[in-house]
């Protein structure tokens, strides 16, 4: 079995055949075909906004590229210090931005609180210029830990960004799974509680290669086209990014892909919770359970080919003894249920 | 009728399938999944050398993070003045690489010649470190207008650049054009000419997004991995970039669109020719025909609804006239029949 | 004797007069001090106008610094293929902005003209987002190759440029050779013929090293702070380069320094052109000369200890057997009397 | 009085001096003269050892540059939370490198530790290529807290990195401070503790702009001379930044200086902190006093007129209330008095 990854279980039938339906004829390239529009437009209604949309392959380009927005190249960006654009792009915001600094700030299960957020910038006064100006604040939501911020908690958390002039990023490569978990509207989640860019993902959910950059203020969009050319992620054959949208949002696919996923996670981890030895890092609220198994338990597992990784991160609570498993679209009841059963059999 | 650009043609039926066939069950991120692995193997079988090799979606990305390899963020690139890197990536190799300079070069017909790189270099003393040091030779095979090197082309052309110390990059957005053009094997015309560095594309010829970065030296390729990576272009889901090269080199159905597309152009090119008062502007010997059309003639056709792009470059040989017409794996001898017709008509 | 580099002339004593007279008792850093204001509205007086200054060390510094603020990270900037910013900055500009593009443009003399500035951005359609939008015009005055713009072709040089949605900078590193030369008023050969910023030069002409930005519309100096910083160019003890334009404007000396540059250049100009056998290639309008010695004449005179470059440039009218030679504050009559007279003996 | 900043003193004396003697004659431009060469190998006279000198004016960019050839652009710099690299430099590292990230680390009195370094990475499992790689470990001796390393502290540090993998950058801005307090060869202090790259600072103690980055592996500065050039950090008269370090090591000046603002400080430590309910933070090794005074007094003190500043960090120990104190070689004995007789009456 493997509880290794999302992106482990490749595509969604109803993605795939959404590809093979755009393929049909001869379509203008760079995004200026009719289904991209239509599904820019599907982004707006879902986001009850007039917003700019661009779509890219990879999650990493998503958030590499917005905070190229928000942020100057010589300004300061606070994350959390186990979030992605932090611990897994290579250092692709900084690329991106040309430069900017990334400031990791701690939290419990993969949040940031606002009294975090202040006295991370508390501790950076100002002194133009020579510290890097705080720029923007990045969050990503469900997060890294398999939580969620509540739409209260990330509306206090913007007011505290935008409080101090800064602008906010939500990385959403797993945003499917915290509207399915939270069952609040997409705007709640996002512009509303005071997002001013959202790194949608398709990519972890189902689809192939598909992330959105969603702007819900077009004048912060000005000049994102020649940014995301010349990172070379423009793709010449854009109706194959629209499709995969198109697919996904079909019938509320979207939902039910990572309804499924999230249900999966909580029956593991409720499942991992009641063994004895069997501890539960941070609460299952999406796709990711983290847990401590009894000593020598992973180990077995792995001898046997079951596939999940460590997890071992900054101001790690278990002392390097953390588990990763995550659900997806395609995780069985009968896989949860045999993991489980070996993990009790230690 | 549209002879606006290969990108609108979508993709080959294979290349769906491809994809399809390659989305069973569970697979590795990132490139580690069997399917990947085999695809790489392919590429050595087919150029007959162990390399490297690195899928990225776009042909900006694969030029870009090449080129990021072969020149530092201070040396100076030289390409050809009508070239993709230079006119068509937004400054995009200037951002992969950190800051190198792009030299233009002129030259008929979008080719370079030793004489013209030799006599760039001359105008370039070394005078370390006032001067960007010279450090990569960029070229396009086939080429930005519609020409292709021969083996012993790129042969001399490669002597010259590592000579003075350059290595030698290749555009092949248009290589399997080349190669069914030429009929040469593709080892002769990349690394057995010199070549260091191969951009192999996919997605003008019948691929959804599939290019591949081919390191002939496995050594130069030593930070590729992190490079791609920072740049977001490291797929999660590799296997379905994979799929498309494996379906793509199956049958040699690369090689059986490239031919069609070039036949195609062929034709067009032939039948302008032949009407009084078109010019056709380059040798056609891949799938792009530039032409000269009696005034009037272009814009009545645009009228008309049929789609094909003015084409004005540095040092355009026709005053701002030039129409770019470019056939696909989908170009009809219909299409081609019909526009001809169309031309002649006037 | 050595016609090497105006760099090769050391200090004015009357600059390290002003460096000495600076150093009385403490003075905020970075800028703060009393002096480093009452130079900044120096510069005001001087250009007739409220502008923003910022001091530097360097001209490349200067230019790399001024170009990041003119032009995004994508954009392309256009200059003299013979420029210091294109030829002898190491790729400086590139790295400033972020991996902004250069395109060379041709012109005898060191000199652009309207018609050659609106070709090149002919050549370069705006195709937007494919080619690097043009952002940028870099001029230079005095130019490399001892020339200078009047007024009147600043002005349509300018024009051209904000016509086309371009600012424009100045590469002012002899500045005051092209004001002494002229003489004109600074604000006429700057803002008043439309320069967006200039880099004005002291370090070539007496200083030791002392550049500033002057930024003619305030609003385009937002960030400058923060982008010399970053750099490591804003100095601590910023008093020290204000006290050399302190020393620099008082009793005109900078045109004095600048005046005595040109008139020797102008002699040695003469007695050179007067020389049987030798072709001054330039006019020679302010400190720089540049002639073709009759053959084996320059090797001679270098293996006799005399100190001067060849100098080959792109375009190269001379076939690169042309030679720099340039005075400074420190030349003398009898210098060039005595080099004049080297020549003539072959 | 102040007590602001050590680069608020100006320069010594001693320094002007020996700039104006090297303003003798012409020299060759861009560290082509004697006196450059000269002082270079005075500095492996210094160090004991054949090391790459490179002079650039200000410490900024000494760090940046050399942080620029120790990481790539895609690596982690582990640095102090408080470190000038990360605090005071606005981004300057991620700048010069292209974008490398800095990873902050805490520990007491500015001071890392081989656990605190060895935890870092820890909490950074290699995953190539998702991670940033860690490439540099980046100290400051002595500290931006006014405490030293001793040799066997540094040595043990450069061993916990060199075994990671890491390269050891020390940016020694107040490194004379370090030697004269701690009374060891440079060399103990430097490459024999496992110092890979140093910046040696000048101007904060009496030069006017004189930093040198010293290689004592030269094979790591092969590329340097290109990233000065085009970062605009090479002095066409490189003369007089060689002079400043020619009168800094002329007798011991260097030391001489630095001794006396160290004992200056130490005074000052002594006087304060034998005040009720006067707290020193930090031991006082070098010239820098940190201070939490009782309430209201830092305010009275500067409302009279003296300067000193609030010092605010991350992790501050002293929430917010710290004050800094800095001397340096024009503190006299009669300021630290009145200083301390200002604090104890409140």
């Amino acid at each position: 079995m493997t509880f290794a990854s999302d992106n482990w279980a490749g595509a969604a039938p109803e993605i795939l055949e959404a590809i093979a339906r755009a393929n049909d004829g001869a379509a203008p390239g760079y995004g200026g075909d009719e289904l991209t529009k239509k599904v820019e437009a599907r982004f707006c209604d879902i986001f009850e906004k007039d917003c700019r949309v661009f779509f890219v392959a990879t999650g990493g380009a998503a958030n590499g590229l917005a905070l190229s927005v928000l942020s100057p190249p010589y300004g300061m960006i606070l994350a959390h210090e186990q979030s992605h654009v932090q611990m897994d792009e290579c250092a692709g915001p900084e690329f991106f931005t040309g430069g900017a600094k990334i400031l990791p700030v701690a939290g419990f299960g993969g949040k940031l609180t606002p009294d975090a957020v202040s006295k991370a910038l508390a501790g950076f006064p100002e002194r133009p210029p020579h510290g890097a100006p705080a720029s923007c604040l990045s969050l990503t939501q469900g997060t890294e830990c398999g939580t969620v911020y509540s739409a209260s908690e990330l509306t206090a958390l913007c007011a505290t960004a935008h409080d101090a002039g800064l602008s906010v990023h939500l990385d959403g490569a797993r945003f499917a799974n915290a509207v399915a978990a939270i069952g609040a509207a997409p705007a709640d989640l996002s512009w509303r509680a005071g997002i001013d860019v959202l790194c949608f993902g398709g990519t972890k959910n189902g689809c192939i290669a598909a992330e959105a950059v969603v702007f819900f203020d077009p004048a912060k969009a000005a000049d994102f086209d020649f940014r995301r050319k010349r990172a070379g992620h423009l793709w010449s054959k854009m109706r194959f990014i629209a499709a995969q949208f198109d697919g996904y949002f079909e019938n509320g696919l979207w939902l039910d892909l990572a309804a499924h996923a999230n249900a999966m996670a909580k029956k593991l981890s409720a499942g991992l919770a009641a063994i004895n030895g069997v501890k539960v890092s941070y609460p299952t609220e999406i796709n990711e359970v983290f847990a401590v198994f009894p000593a020598g338990v992973a180990e077995r597992l792995r001898d046997q080919g079951h596939i999940f990784y460590p997890w071992i991160t900054p101001g790690d609570p278990a002392g390097g003894k953390m588990q990763r498993l995550i659900c997806s679209f395609r995780t069985t009841d009968e896989d949860v249920a045999s993991f489980v059963d070996l993990v009790k059999r230690g």
